[in-house]
């Protein structure tokens, strides 16, 4: 499939590029991100992809989280999407900042009209990552990460597919959405009533009724003065709860005074990026 | 004078603060950010200004820089303003990201209707300097920066007040706006047919014309695939000749590759952050 050039830009000794592609998953143009650190010129790299939270896109995080320094210093690529599909012609896709395009939520749509093109767990798992690593100098070895939304993908995508993602952490990710408003709100309408969906898409409950396939420790950091946390909409706890009950490590970090956004995120990526370096590389 | 805090959040152990005041000197309210870091709840620290370029805000630096990171470790407290007066009601003063809102060039507009709000000189140097260091942390040591138009502003308001500012630096500045594109379209609507007010803010001619009573070296850093370097809009050919002239040190450096956005600034911040602090901690 042909993968389009919107632009790059010379960083950090690597490059950092935008591009699109028409999905096949998703049966729309897709735009995503890559940045190729100065060691992918010579040799395959690891690779960490990152899932944004809603209202994002794939500029988001390469603008605002500072993580090419760091992934320059390791060798690390980093690769963000879209976090939806976009310019669906749905109705009720627009207009509301947390359901529909812009809150994909990393699921596939199972009730129409949203199952025709709400497929961000496929695109993101397989599409994307074949797209991304048939193309760029990538070794095989392959984390998630991600924010709010994302962090709630990140940790889903790997319980799913424990096989694909080597090391995986999250910033404020929604923990339990099957229990949350947000996860309510869009679960309710890409899944429909049946729980047994719901419950394949939510954190916590999927690390209580599976286990975990897991082979390393999760770091997740939660910033104390989060509004979101304190609305009920992350549930960190859920997932800490259902760790324990499963015997997943898991490092969880709170952290006084910080909230939802990129700036509390710049101020830890470097951790996550060492984090899973440390894994990614062995 | 009333300072409003819009929005406050932990970054790097210090806060990223947005703030708004109804300034005097332009006869409007504005926007500006500080990013204070962690030394400053204990003691007062230098302090850094950036000057932003075209269509930028007062955020632009804060989102995309990465600087926050090595503020902290440093000590620095990081100041941004937005780029011109807003809301102005002026004719003509939107629509043209080169000139009006967004593109005030850090001076004082002499001609009509210009004159009445587009006082940047006078509202950095004096009243945005006072605003900050009055409610913050500040030691008296202040040092400034820009990139592109920011680059003219902090060139030119270190050579205008070479007793304000101890340490200059700028990223692909405009540094003979006289003689390019840029520069003509907004002197001759802000300053008029007087070339002699041209001069005044013109980096290069001010070097000529008066040689330098700065004390120290300048920084600058120049992407090579930078395409308004390649439009002749910055020429830093004609700054590197006023310095070699009047005998002023500068540190020209050249980057192969690097183009003319954020993703090159954040490549070199450090640089520049350590440059201003080993000058500002003297």
């Amino acid at each position: 499939m042909a993968v389009e050039t919107i632009s790059e830009h010379a960083c950090f000794g690597g490059v950092q590029g935008f591009y699109r592609h028409d999905s096949e998953v998703i049966g729309l143009p897709m735009r995503f991100s890559v940045y190729k650190p100065p060691q992918a010129a010579r040799e395959p790299v690891p690779v960490l992809y990152w899932l944004a939270g809603l209202t994002c896109t794939e500029e988001t995080f390469m603008i605002k989280a500072g993580a090419q320094r760091r992934a320059a210093e390791l060798g690390l690529m980093l690769v963000t999407c879209d976090t939806s599909p976009r310019a669906t012609g749905i109705d009720g896709a627009t207009g509301d900042w947390e359901f529909g395009e812009g809150a994909g939520f990393y699921l596939d749509a199972s009730q129409a009209p949203w199952s025709r093109h709400f497929r961000m767990n496929h695109y993101v798992s397989e599409e994307l990552r074949d797209s991304v690593e048939s193309r760029f100098s990538t070794n095989g070895s392959r984390g998630i990460f991600g924010h709010s939304m994302g962090g709630h993908g990140a940790l889903t995508l790997a319980l799913r597919h424990p096989d694909l993602y080597r090391s995986v952490s999250a910033f404020a990710p929604i923990c339990a959405p099957a229990d949350c408003p947000w996860g309510q709100k869009a679960f309710g309408q890409y899944l429909g009533d049946d729980r047994a969906q719901w419950n394949a898409h939510d954190a916590s409950r999927l690390m209580l009724a599976r286990g975990s396939a897991l082979t390393d420790e999760i770091l997740v950091d939660q910033g104390l003065a989060d509004k979101f946390l304190h609305a009920g909409q992350l549930l960190p706890e859920r997932f800490e709860q259902a760790c324990a009950a499963a015997g997943q490590p898991l490092k969880l970090r709170r952290h006084d005074g910080y909230d939802h956004g990129y700036y509390f995120i710049a101020s830890f990526i470097d951790d996550h990026l060492d984090w899973h370096h440390a894994r990614l590389r062995a």
